[in-house]
């Protein structure tokens, strides 16, 4: 089974170079690990129209999961609940369920059952028809969860803090039963003395014969310099565990001794 | 004037989550200070078929510039140039000027004339009729800039200090040139002692009066907590710098009062 994820982020802040996104590194690695598979990653702003025309876009090439981070709580830019029900041509309503938990929240904070629920907290109760709100145990906007056709699509706080938190009781536990066995190995070796124009070719080969394992250099330095410095990445990402640990092993092995034949001509020649 | 950028990035390692998109933050940053605009970021992996489709679609939102980030180099998976190539319809072929550019690297590279121009690195010089190459004083692989209707097409390589190194050279002074009078003006506040859903009536009061201010709140701890910290960044961004600090002073200085009206307020009733 594969479970296909995209990841839409929300928020000016990652457009101005304000706030690095690291959420969608955290959920990437989670998602991955889980035995998803993230396809895309789309930032925009915080504006109703960008985040409706972003999830309409994403809807058409139906991943298993819509994952949104960002703008999900009591102030006039946050609006992806309201680009989301654009997009699925729902309306907003108030959602019982997600006003009990804001309720609660409030009543737990000023340890007292008089606050004034004024429309910036409602709104953070206003959802899709048909969407259900998923607990925030860290902070106070619930996030969200909507079926739309093949996909499901979740909502949820930009806050890391929250959004760990909601990720990891409500959301992994959904990508882990479509993943079913998913399994990712990952293994990185440190290369110097070659550069990544000479490796090429030797990618090529290891990965003809293993077919199952990716090989992707990164340079750390720019190729050119006599201390070149390159990473490269092993990894396989099936359904077996012990195999991809197996795989792995045997390209790097292969690689391995591929460079050292490398090393030894390159002495001669260029 | 405006000058909207979008931007492209390209990686398998960015969706698996081993590699967090600084490359990303810091055009936007850098781009953003120049007096342009970052409408959108979509990270795709490194597949010549998703990298055509992202591009094609950043085409029809006809922004000034499109900036891809990784996929030039030498190796198998480096597909950035086919992608764009198949969405611009354009074909591939050996430009003269970044061969030379090519050639000269590996001639300091190697302190000598006596190399061999595999297809490894012959690929690197394989760019789309009517593109240019800019050159790449840290890395081999030369950047790419071709024209697509209103659009520059503009791909940077994604190591760091190469991507760097080109964009401050080759491609600020464009967007300098495109944004003219740019003005970015940017301050942030620390806020205590008061929630979220508090603030949210007080910005809309500050933008009410200073509309050319962006007020946008980022809980630091998440709504819920006595020791709540919110950071609030105040920014102007329009064509006159002075101005500019101008409004975001005053801006601020109108949420402070509101603040401590609200303070003595609340310690009345929630």
């Amino acid at each position: 089974m594969t479970c296909s994820v995209e990841l839409l982020c929300i928020g000016n802040e990652l457009l101005v170079g304000k706030t690095t996104n690291t959420n969608a590194t955290w959920l990437a690695k989670k998602i991955t690990v889980l035995g998803g598979s993230v396809k895309r990653v789309t930032t925009v702003g915080d504006y109703v129209n960008e985040i409706q025309e972003a999830t309409e876009a994403a809807l058409v090439r139906r991943p298993d999961f819509l994952i949104t981070t960002g703008g999900l709580g009591p102030t006039f830019d946050d609006t992806t609940i309201a680009g989301v029900s654009k997009a699925v041509k729902l309306r907003l309503r108030i959602n019982k369920e997600a006003l009990t938990q804001i309720r609660a929240r409030y009543r737990r904070i000023f340890h007292s059952k008089r606050f004034i629920l004024s429309k910036f907290r409602l709104k953070m109760a206003a959802f899709p028809t048909g969407a259900r709100p998923l607990s925030n145990p860290v902070g106070t906007a619930p996030a969200m969860v909507l079926q739309s056709g093949k996909t499901t699509i979740i909502a949820l706080p930009g806050v890391p803090k929250e959004l760990r938190a909601i990720f990891s009781e409500h959301v992994a536990p959904l990508i882990r039963d479509k993943a079913g066995t998913g399994a990712y190995v990952s293994r990185t070796i440190q290369v110097t003395r070659v550069f990544e124009s000479e490796l090429a070719p030797l990618i090529d080969r290891v990965m003809k014969q293993q077919p199952e394992v990716y090989v992707k250099s990164h340079p750390q330095g720019g190729e050119g310099r006599g201390t070149s410095l390159i990473r490269l990445d092993f990894s396989y990402i099936g359904h077996d565990p012990r195999k991809g640990h197996e795989v792995v092993s045997e390209a790097i092995v292969h690689m391995r001794r591929l460079l050292a034949v490398r090393v030894r001509q390159s002495a001669r020649k260029r």
